[in-house]
């Protein structure tokens, strides 16, 4: 189990969001947890601004109200439609307007419209989430054991279905306000402490056959599974990740500007979009760098990992640094249980911070791997609609691991998978080195 | 002059909007006019939840918010900027932030980008209102005799300027609301009563040696100027707008499916964006067809002027009817003085009306003519950046006369000339026909 | 009639295309102009290599061999199909492969894929050319008076065509080589002497109503007619062309760089064309300019007309000068009779030659005129699929006058109006400047 | 070593291209390889006309003459120029021109222009080749040793990349004769016997440790290598590719309306691009299926393998059937040593052929695997600007293994890795179906 940030740190989320190990098997706990994530929910939601609830920024990225609304749809469709006696939907066109990318739930309005959906309002949908978690508790505390057995899976699935959106919201969020010249603040009133850093280290770990993936009790996706057996060669990793202050001497070795480091699709990626430093990335008139924060402009802090950067820039500075990005077998097996765990949403920074010797494996960025999204050997995906939650996104992605600063605490495992295609840089993605080990 | 329509049919913005004659040349007057149309830009958005203001559905169209913002900052920059003393801007991005498209005032911010700024949020936002009008009654009650020559003409552009944008909120707004399924309402409350309409007749006109366009005294825009003499051959024009019956009945004789009626480049956009009927139309499974309105989902009166239409629909009908569209000279020349004016933005109905005799060629939907917009002969346009007021879009654009029912009831005139892009359907557009006069 | 330029000038093309005046009226005549021109097409063609045929730069464009294809299908389907005696087409998807844009005629082959038809072969286009030749021969001899009196407008719209498809074919392989890196030349062995250039002079003419348009005998296109008053301010206009020189003043002005000058569409294309000069104009390391021609690289000369601007650069050069471009009724008043024509193709020189005094109102350069293309008073398109041919185009277009020197010197009249989009500069197209008349 | 097919299959390009063994290590045999394999480019351009060599259909495809040049420049740049003595480029823009994607060699004309260079002309590029041939002959003949060391593996490297070419250059032609309504035929006077086919079966391969990848002396390609362990599951493989009959049968039953079987990338390919069938199937008026070939149009032969469907499609298909792709490890260990190959390129069917029995892993199709295209552990790209053959490409792509009916029978190998986007169709892919093993 990933355990939390130091409740030291956490600045401004500290009170209601502490999270507590609470027992899922039990319906208390999962009534507590239920409960909880959707207050969290909302409560991302304090700081903002009514016109904010519309934004969305690129097709990828979803408004704030759109996530409330599809979070809330997704109880209502997969646990009330099925086991509410007398189920009635809150509003005939919301299935429509809310589903994101079921094919078996029916059509569905086109995602890069969902910023011109200002009715219903934001209100309307808070009055959405309210009413159908009356419902869920009610049902949640009535139903039957044979009901109770069949719904428990979908409310837990439905739990970290809302935790994975808490994170897109603030990344998506945080993707709108970054391209505003105002530079809105989501959240003032910090500083960021400067720590002190580690020097890299490499680990060496053995070739053979290990296992990966999840076996065992407690909720994971399905695309963990199976544990499965896979051959790994002898091989070095990074005892932490790479931070800004490597990556700044990439950038100033010209490593922008030189196509042998890259791969082809990252160069005419990088040549079509103009990067030349991770997103956020800001310099003014005397070349002083900075960095956008969800808490404001910051100074580029040397020793934080860097952050924001695609695959494709990834494994350039890995081509640069003549090293490779890890496989997902062999991070799984550096990270082993993750007792020294970097800062989660609960913390209250939304921003990495500098290792502090732990290792980093979990928290603060999403670390990319070197493989490709590929079903396990043996992977079966659940049946029916939900079946679509992870299997049918099983190409033109890359892994990654270990979850972020504005990842829930209690949502990541080592054996978690999250994925994304190798040029998306607005989610909190950084990475770790690896090298083949000497023969 | 224009009259405004009669006091009854106003329902739901009956006494503030009054449409007082006031005589601009004097002091007091163009005071009292600057409040009640920076007013009256409010009093539009009472109806709106918040979600609206950041509500942008194509780039052609802005949000509520923007049209707040930059009809202030026309006044801030233009008459502020210059002629108050110690001006200081109310925020020193506003001007990048809400200048529409003078290049002579600097950069600005990409217009298909309009919808992502949430912030300034909508109350700051109305906070700039507040404060550009405080200065602005301030400048306009103490500004000596000079200074007063100098900025009333500026004062009433930016009170016509902010009348335009009164116009395109509504019509921005209509065409995202007429995306959402939820189909809003606007305003509630009301029916349209049907009315009589009236038949066709033919007005026939001479040829001759006629002059058109602007002289004499009060507010006109540049681009009606110089009056002018031009030959126009004998010509017939249609007593009224085509009416709703009368395009369907080309719709139901294949109009919009034979391109021997069409101008290649309509036929092509037709065939791209799939038009088969107006803007707004729609029908239900029975096949009863009804409109889209800020006034609510409405059954299709057959009597009222056909509205939302390009002018390549405008065009093919013409054609299909055996007519063809006036010229610019033959509408000005057939609309006289405007004695019997139609439905403006005050009648509160926001939807054209059938006409009741008085030949509609103002008001209730602005009407497609034949010609290019250009520049008349003798054409100047201002000096410095209010040059680009109208002058450099002379290219690519229809002209349309007479006004909607949207168009605030003092804003146009006989020699008033509108310009939109061929293919533009959510402005209120309709047509008259006209004909060659018999030889 | 338009004089052809001196038969001195004639470098290569000299013999055979001598246009020696003919009476289309009569039948002999009729066969003797149907022949040359079908001649002259391929004459153009004699210095292509086999790779040449199938070229196509831009969905504009058109390979020769579509040229070649496409003005046979003419013959073929508007004289032989309807007239011939048991008519049978040469081939029968050919009517598919060559209709360019007669949507009567029925479906086509997408324009910007002309360049993937590498079948038929060229060798096979040249049998069809001569196959329809052969007949058009015989129907040409042995048709009745009442056939011959039906087929002489098409054959005399024919025949028109394909010289209009002989510039086309020269301006479109002059896009494909200028963008080739090899920068082909397409007929080698001249040199343009310099000659001496004229000052610019201003002609005054009075105001007052005037005819423009085609009227009395002799083919015109339906476009020219019918011959109608216009009103006309008095109106100075110059006595030549812009120059290179000229032309080089306003860049060197920063003609380029400043918005003020431009229309806004223009200025919108002049930043994402990136342009800076005319097209195929060229510059060295040392700044040296040169300008690529179908007759090989040649250096810029100062006293030519400027060629292959668009009608925004001409637009924004006038507005630069302190002048504007005429309108066509203006141009065809100054124009006259045509008794000093420049340089056709039949010149063989392919590129502007300096005014010589004579003023240039036909040929060397195309001019850009400030009117829409739009149709005249009264006008009728002709029935049937010919009444495609030029009504359905009139929006979006601008009107150009005077034929170039690519233009056969029989094809272009006074009353002849040509017209392409704003941004077109493929065409051999320049300008000159007109005034307003002191008043 | 993959045996050819019987000499009895070869129908049109026998003599010539009987592929006798050869030992690449000995002068001789490699000076014979290089003419053989040059020659065979230039006998696949026999059947063409000039008008086919300039063809390009789409981005990815590249016209016969760019083929042709660029296989050329490969020996000119990567060989000549560094060894032959006073080397001179044949022409000074040829490297610019015929460069691919070698970043390292410097700036390239872009790829989806390349059907716009008619210039150099045909002639001048079997010139061009001409020329090359005889200074490699010069060199071949003529190296030290050392030089002849240095050189073997850029030849050997040249001489495989020739052949890849010679693969694309037909299916390049195919894609373009594919999209011309008049169906070209590459060659023509074959019919295709029918064959027999074979039922499907499943081999079972045990679970374990397993090596794949090359290691040995013999050309490869850097990807193919290192040789390293793998840990397989158990699982089970076809005996054979899917055949027409058996993909029929999802059609039929509405596999490609039914995105529960697709990956969400490929239901959105399917969608935007309309597919219903493999590329290049045809029905009639009658609903009777045929399929486009590079020796015309064939009837549909319902126990060739399916070909031309893109890895989407594979992957749907295998869901359907309750199966899966074989990830590359477990086609390489069911392929063995390929002692029982389908028809290549010199077989001169240029379409596939049932299986006989012999399993098909070679030949006929490329089979899709269920593997991104991804570094073996270990794997080093060669140094320099060769560095950029095959690394700079892994991601994104899915490995195909196997050879096809337009491979050079000499060029693939068990350990071979071809690899595309999941989207291509234009290659000869098909695909065989896997399954785990029974536990």
């Amino acid at each position: 189990m990933i355990q939390t940030a130091p409740a030291g740190e956490n600045i401004a989320f500290g009170g209601v969001m502490s999270a507590e190990p609470f027992s899922p098997s039990h319906r208390e706990s999962l009534r507590t947890q239920y409960h909880q994530v959707r207050r969290l929910t909302e409560r991302l939601c304090e700081p903002l601004v009514p016109d904010d609830y519309l934004l969305q920024s690129m097709p990828e990225c979803s408004p704030p109200k759109w996530h409330l609304a599809h979070s809330t749809w997704f109880f209502e469709t997969f646990v009330l439609a099925s086991f509410e006696p007398g189920f009635r939907p809150f509003h005939p066109l919301f299935s429509f307007l809310f589903n994101s990318y079921y094919e078996a739930v029916g059509e569905r309005w086109p995602r890069p419209a969902r910023g011109l959906l200002s009715r219903p309002a934001s209100g309307e949908v808070f009055a959405y989430r309210h009413d159908v978690n009356k419902r869920m508790a009610g049902l949640l505390e009535t139903a039957d054991e044979v009901t109770w057995q069949a719904i428990t899976p979908i409310v837990e699935l439905g739990i970290n279905h809302e935790q994975q959106h808490q994170e897109l919201l603030l990344t998506d969020l945080k993707h709108a306000f970054g391209l505003n010249p105002l530079r809105p603040v989501y959240l003032a009133g910090t500083s960021f402490g400067e720590g002190k850093g580690t020097p890299l280290r490499w680990t060496d770990h053995p070739a053979g056959v290990r296992s990966i993936g999840h076996a065992g009790a407690g909720f994971v996706f399905d695309n963990e599974s199976p544990r499965h057996r896979t051959f790994v060669e002898r091989f070095q990793i990074a005892s932490r990740p790479v931070t800004v202050e490597e990556f700044l001497e990439f950038i100033e070795d010209g490593g922008y500007d030189r196509p042998e480091l890259w791969l082809a699709d990252g160069w005419t990626t990088r040549q079509q979009k103009g990067w030349g430093a991770p997103l956020y990335w800001d310099s003014d008139a005397a070349g002083l760098r900075s960095v956008f924060t969800l808490r404001g402009q910051q100074p580029l802090n040397m020793i934080e990992p860097v952050c924001h950067v695609s695959y494709y820039e990834a494994d350039a500075f890995a081509r640069w640094a003549g090293a490779r990005l890890p496989t997902e077998a062999e991070w799984e097996i550096a990270a082993g249980a993750g007792e020294s765990p970097g800062h989660f949403l609960e913390s209250g920074r939304f921003h990495p911070a500098p290792d502090n010797g732990g290792g980093q494996f979990f928290g603060d960025v999403w670390e990319w791997t070197a493989s490709p999204y590929a079903p396990y050997p043996g992977y079966r995906p659940a049946s029916g609609a939900l079946g679509e939650y992870n299997g049918k996104f099983m190409c033109n992605q890359m892994v990654l691991r270990g979850g972020s600063c504005v990842t829930p605490a209690r949502h990541v495992r080592p054996t978690y998978r999250n994925f994304f295609p190798p040029d998306a840089r607005w989610q909190f993605s950084g990475f770790r080195l690896a090298k083949d080990g000497p023969s």
